[in-house]
């Protein structure tokens, strides 16, 4: 599978949307909404991720993770961003390595801590 | 930009983790954490996304976008899934036209609702 | 300001809801749909709360903070639970002050993880 | 039970924090560092409320809860704000019926929408 193609037609596909009639495109409506309609769907989806993860349903997760993403690509478009700047930044992060040497140490900090209050 | 190598990648390293050592590696101490560790997580990056949206900073929101999609690789992953599940299943709405006219439904039905209680 | 009055009473009204009319009354409509239901509202109402405070206006705080609150007590009667359990959860940890040490035991050592991957 | 009595004593307690020692109050270091990491608690605790709620038990149910409310009186407390002026606009709202006709019309209407994208 391409996963790129995804990504990136769906971020085309917003971005085109930018400005169009509010009335024709879901997109087109909540970038018109601006900033705080976009990322209070994100709140909200990332909810739902939680809640199908707790339930463990994999396809509900799927679908609940979707939504996240597809939100998530809104707001990238909202602020001039596309998916291949997150891409490139987890890329630019060394591989999870690196990354992993980083938050492993703070993971192994974090859990001297004890229970929180 | 080849940007199905990065999410392919990061979803084989983190698979690869499964299982190792906790001392070693974040993802595999994440992992081993289990369910509730990983989507507490989400629920964590995805309040950063969206502080980050608020605030309006380019680099603030592709940096904790990554970590949000990277912690959404590590759920997919606990649940035996990958970021090609996310992507098929964005594919299968058959394009963002089809989903944008229920969506769309859907938003302009809400706006007749008026305010929120 | 006699505060207790407020979410008891509150808490009283949506008890008194329960089984109720789906068709007359929120609360009975937001109890029957069920947990899911519940709990995806107080993600929402987070979120608006973490947004309002990000803009720093204190009408819209307060407002969004409101509706967080009372979506809590819904969660906390769909539980069998009260507003009273809460606080004294609240009480028992022995006051501000020994919740303050653990709590900031906690907080220094998460400081020397350095930031996050 | 006077309710009342732990949210106010709470707010003072957090209050009389405000400028002091971060190395000997949780509350003192909390509000120091300010907004974002007292936002990004809300959104961390919030969604310990909705995991919490998911596992349907009872006493973490409580303590999340618990947590939860103490970091929204931090949040108050730095936007000036007290616990009583959320509670004051709770029942500004006139009562849970009037807020239910709001809220019940609105919860009608999202039924006609059908499922999300």
């Amino acid at each position: 599978m391409n996963t790129s193609d995804t990504l990136q037609r769906l971020a085309a596909v917003i971005e085109s949307r930018r400005g169009g009639d509010p009335n024709l495109s879901y997109v087109a409506r909540l970038l018109a909404k601006g900033n705080d309609a976009i990322l209070k769907k994100i709140g909200e989806e990332a909810t739902e991720v939680v809640m199908a993860g707790k339930d463990g349903e994999r396809q509900k997760i799927v679908a609940e993770m979707a939504d996240l993403w597809f939100h998530c690509l809104v707001a990238l478009a909202h602020h001039g961003l596309s998916p291949a700047d997150v891409l490139v930044e987890l890329d630019r992060r060394e591989g999870l390595s690196g990354l992993e040497e980083f938050a492993l140490r703070r993971a192994q900090q974090r859990e001297h801590e004890g229970k929180k209050p």
